[in-house]
């Protein structure tokens, strides 16, 4: 058999129709830079695996293996610098990695993409590329959480009017506000590491779903590239491209949800006629027409991205609904929900932290908004205590509104002394959550980086 | 202070209006009935916990919580039989309970309500609600997963026309199929598993999210309804309301995502142009016109109950992410999607567990189905193994497409050895998964029915 | 050929597993009943077509049309009266109707199914049940218009702080913000006529999507049944169910979200922190611990309603985006959100009618809220108008925020006397449009009626 | 007051943090760049409005009208030739063509703010780039729709074997179906028409929602602008806001549906088990690893491109539903959605357009696929019309299907001649209707065009 030139372009069937060609590549050119960096480490553990195939000839001989694996790092490099392009002909990452190599190593540049398929190399680009965003996602939610936890215990004893409906209800804190954000943060974590665990699969060797009639040895590539394990049936390996961004994203997608609430939180407890918090003037921005504006900007859109991300987690989900198994174009349209969903749940996890940071408690003005009703039920259940049936106490008070009288809302609070309750919050225990969340993701993350240090240099 | 009469009525500010009332209560009424057997053990652990409290009188004497008891015990075995109900002017399910208590019992029904809201009682009532069905699920998901493995193992070596983008890809089998799904399933009940244990934490003690000014015990009621732990701050636990739901509703999305794609494998596979598989005739419907019809209908609306469970799932999101913490009325609209998007994914699982059961491979019409063009994979790998680049194999087979040769199916597959590969699957390290998942579900339901037996009795 | 007795049960292959028949019928037997009046009128009609087909012997002679017609509205009245029940075993209301026909007339009830399938009379079905709704939706909107034109015009010059991003923006007033309202809704029912008249389209006769060797006389049954015209292409036609309906639940979305945003207005300004607006006592609900409660429950279930209509509307839109054309079982899953939607919007279309009406302004409250600054863009203007360039205007102003003094509000409301601005409202105009919509509704129900009453009387 | 030097950073209440900077901004910087041109028509609008109030001095003398609108001009031209950038400072095309004017015209360009906020400006800015967007979409579906109509004419006899359930139902023909989907694209286009006029409304002079106390004349600028009428309200002005667009997305979602589903059957058609249809190569592409491969990638991204743009409509409804009245920077996360769905649903218009027109049929495979029972209902028919009730016929032909014989498809065919039914099709009545349609959109634009010509030339 004679050797051909490389051609690349030659995957399409023949001259594909250029209206086609852009809408099947979409935004992939643009998208993919983000996935270089993986696209190398993940080729050069597929290399290293199909160095050591006994086969006569070897695929790779070592010597061959280590021009490989100088090309891809070379390659990573530039990535890092914003020197790789992608051309609208290569149509992907994973091709124009491999014109690369090509280019510059001639046939073994041609024979690196035995026993894989563009499918799987996007699967284990895009699990490569979710595992450091998760980590990094990880270490930003416990930061937040620390944040909220040393802002709630900082003001442990100031008291705020509990909300039900957005009515005035009972005796609250900003102790208790401000530490439900940071466990409601922590829940949100543990599906976060859940997710995490689900994503530290690896795909590679599924070929086109179907595996393939070669040695290879998929528990290898996985070590390689710092995986807990492979995946085992390789249609499953495929069938779970866009369901496990679907889960990543559904679980950024609960943290957004704390978010947004705490968002609206902070704008109504902001607004003139409250100011019970002072949002940082640097986090809000005024109005091209109204001169004396100062706009919550940040918290509002929080909110909408919230709205965003949980679309976006759901779309992707629709999208495979609707596809039978095996490979399915449809998947490229969960790419970019995908990658902007990461970046849009972390740039407000980092957003949230400077902002709650740098707002301010007015004490005053949330004591001044204890009128006398808040405490209704306070004094039902002092009834209660002398023996009174609750239903009973209930209408007495109910019955005899105008009689209630302000009292001292900081002694209400200390009053609350049940596991939970306002003065009896476990700051402590919290604290050793967050720590512990810290202390995973950093651990994951310094092994993850060995494991590509072995594997590829830097 | 002069006893009232029980007016539960009261609960209301004053006479609400007739379109109004029907505008809240919902379907409320009828839906609460699923949750007046948790409403009852809920009540009886908080009855227990506000006997022990070291008040003078105290709240419940040991004479009068065993009537309290006794009364719960009553009521929820008249729910059972379906004799309990719900008036519209109770309202829910938690308004009703406490009436019949004060019917039966006087002061002491008008006692129980002491340092409790309904929107803890409602928070509660549904995570012990969903404890049971969500055990059910775990294990329906385990007798399907049994299922589809017990069919892959039988059709391990029946041949199977890969397919990617819907089009005759590589070859494949019956056994890479069924396990596939099968090994989907496993991940998804993982994310089950994770959605079990967040529920699993007792909310109870909250009130209006704020806590109470009474040293209640949250630790002695999470223990006796055999929950992990109670959740710390009240406020949190009342922000869960909803979003605990949410994320069950996805974890069970992520099982109605599997089950559609294999329906629509499925359907495709029983259309006569196929005719890999036959469906069983008790699974199959008719046409009210067309004599000859045999429609996959049980197949078509998993996939369309699957996509109402995502679209439910992303309510919930929706609806909290609009709403500020603290407890607000739109809460209520979360718990028909909850409550039907737990009963369609279990009929799910139950009703797939019998079609895959019944489902015949037709081993003749499957081979008939390889065409040469499915073995150009193969073609080219093998002349890798020959010291051929991949690229210049591919390029070679591709402009000899026409040359290619039918080859045994069979063969193909037993060449196809490595992990995870039609012919590298592990059936042993299945089926140990799905038991060990059997088992937790069993071991939990054991230990929750335990808990409630000393609690309420039966 | 021997005669068999009927059957309906024989409309399935065979006997149905009992596990799937209850997955297959749903809740259909229960939500069916609100279609049985709307398949007496469809079958009426058909009827009528039928007996006019030139055959020999004539399917139906005019004696027996008489009594078919006969027997039809008498089911129809017992649906009316609720003593028409659906079996398990009918499956749906179609067969309900065509069983109770042929116990009633043998022969002739088995002669009523010719050259129709249950899938063109469930579309017809759905699309005449939905003409009425939609002619309702359409009066309630024109009421609720009404109602807060007239709280607008009675509030004209109540000054109302206008805010951007919830914070103090500029002086607006009641009236503008009551008929923002008006003119909202005016929009969307513009959008709920446009899929007034897609629905108003007869589908009947594309039997199973791709008609009969009949010659069937689509026109008059579309005629008969009071329809603009009949859907052309049968194919079409049945393409259409389900996308219909999604239609029809987007436009009252656009309805659902302009009261979301009403309601949430409502909530603000009814919050004793603002007391702009006072609710009506008997839309407001108390709490079961809380003794002071008064929460605005109506209008949080407003927002959280338009939440689950507007996913209705959306899971429609994707059952369909993911189905093949023709009819699949899929289509089933669209009638209860379709119906529920209908509900639910009407629903909030009345009691929002209500609750508005009641609301009382205090009018001290709403001055009280005018701070300086909300004048400042007013000062900018009123330097503008001297001469200063408008940026140049709004940096001295910002610069000068300490020197704004507070304003008569009313005063600087007059000031504001362009198109549409609180000054220039045009109240007569807004009170033709719906004048216009009312009498649009009222003379199509009367038609609607006339079609009805002269095929089936009454 | 002394003259102050453009400041442009100054419309934010100080200086902002940069990562929030950054939040705020998000894609706007790159994503404004498509609403440079809108915003100069719409700045030249009112420029010229603003030089007819009658002040003194007047805000432009018509000599410095002039400047402005040679300024705005040759911006916009830049604008189409790429050369206007927008800084991460302007934040947004607005402010950007303000800092643009004043520094090429100093004072000029510090005026032309006056009566007027940024949210009414991208509100009509918006308007004014959907008007052009939507003609163009009409104008697609029309010729999208004549090449459907001219595929199904040309194939009006070739049969089909027409599905339900996926599974071979009745006699259909390639007209029918090429018909179906061309009738539903002329009603989506109804739909469609009705969001353009809704947007065909002029919102400016709403400024920040509340109006300005200056007598600006709002239907002049309605009608320089080519809008049919200015929306009244000026609070309602600004509510339209996103709901416009969503309604528009909404419209193009309907389409997208449509396209989804003709693709998926486009798909299964062209599937070598079927192979009726033969879609173009130029709009097919291979695999990396599989050479024989040819895939519909163009109809898969189809089917997910639509599940996008119905979840991008949807999060539209939701992001303004969970908002209040008046704006709120939410608002800004509907620009990218609305953008983005634009585009996709025009650029899977065009290239279905020249995907159905290359696609070839083969009618020797349509023929090859009628099976005997497929006729069984025509059999079932012909029995009615021998005078055998139809469920008597129904349960005959169902009791003997192993009698039914083959027969010629074209003559079933042709024996359906119905309204609507293959040989009943009036190809004429659908040409009329894509005439009209084709010509509402031309006649439009020429409007448009004038209008725009008359204000800034070319």
């Amino acid at each position: 058999m004679k050797k051909k030139p490389a051609r690349t372009e030659a995957t399409t069937v023949g001259a594909i129709d250029d209206e086609a060609l852009r809408y099947t590549a979409g935004r992939d050119v643009e998208l993919d830079l983000a996935l270089v960096e993986a696209d190398c480490i993940g080729s050069a553990a597929h290399a290293v695996m199909l160095s050591r195939l006994r086969l006569n000839p070897p695929l790779f001989t070592p010597a061959q293996l280590r021009r490989v694996l100088r090309e891809l790092a070379a390659i990573r490099r530039a990535a890092a610098r914003g020197e790789f392009t992608i051309r609208p002909a290569d149509q992907d990452a994973h091709l124009a990695v491999e014109r690369t190599l090509t280019e510059r190593l001639g046939e073994l540049g041609r024979r690196i993409h035995a026993a894989r398929s563009r499918n799987d190399q996007v699967a284990v680009d895009l699990r490569l590329f979710a595992k450091r965003e998760l980590l990094g996602a990880l270490a930003e939610t416990a930061a937040l959480a620390a944040t909220l936890l040393e802002f709630g215990e900082r003001h442990a004893g100031v008291p705020l009017v509990g909300r039900t409906h957005m009515q005035p209800a009972m005796p609250s804190s900003v102790g208790l506000w401000a530490t439900a954000g940071c466990e409601s943060l922590l829940d949100d974590a543990s599906v976060l590491l859940q997710a995490y665990e689900l994503n530290d699969q690896c795909p590679l060797g599924s070929a086109a779903s179907y595996g393939v009639p070669l040695p290879i040895d998929r528990q290898l590539v996985s070590d390689l590239l710092g995986f807990s394990r492979p995946i085992h049936n390789v249609l499953h390996a495929n069938n779970t491209r866009g369901k496990n961004e679907g889960f990543i994203l559904f679980a950024l997608g609960q943290t957004m949800v704390t978010l947004s609430r705490l968002a609206q939180d902070m704008i109504l407890f902001s607004m003139p006629e409250f100011a019970y918090f002072r949002l940082p003037a640097a986090f809000c921005t005024g109005s091209s027409i109204m001169p004396q504006k100062r706009n919550p900007d940040v918290l509002e859109l929080v909110r909408a991205r919230a709205a965003r991300l949980l679309a976006d987690a759901h779309v992707l989900q629709e999208i495979l609904r609707a596809a039978p198994t095996g490979y399915n174009r449809d998947l490229q349209e969960t790419k970019e929900p995908f990658l902007n969903g990461l970046a849009s749940a972390r740039a407000t996890l980092r957003v949230m932290d400077r902002l709650v940071a740098g707002t301010r408690v007015d004490e005053a003005a949330c004591r001044r908004a204890f009128t006398p009703d808040v405490f209704a039920t306070d004094r039902a259940l002092e009834l209660v205590v002398g023996g009174t049936p609750f239903r009973d106490a209930y209408h007495h008070v109910k019955a005899h509104l105008g009689e209630l009288r302000a009292r001292d809302p900081v002694e209400a609070l200390m009053r609350k002394t049940h596991l939970g309750a306002p003065a009896g919050l476990d700051y402590a225990a919290y604290r050793e959550r967050i720590n512990a969340l810290r202390e995973t993701a950093r651990a994951e993350t310094a092994e993850f980086d060995a494991a590509i240090r072995r594997l590829l240099g830097r």
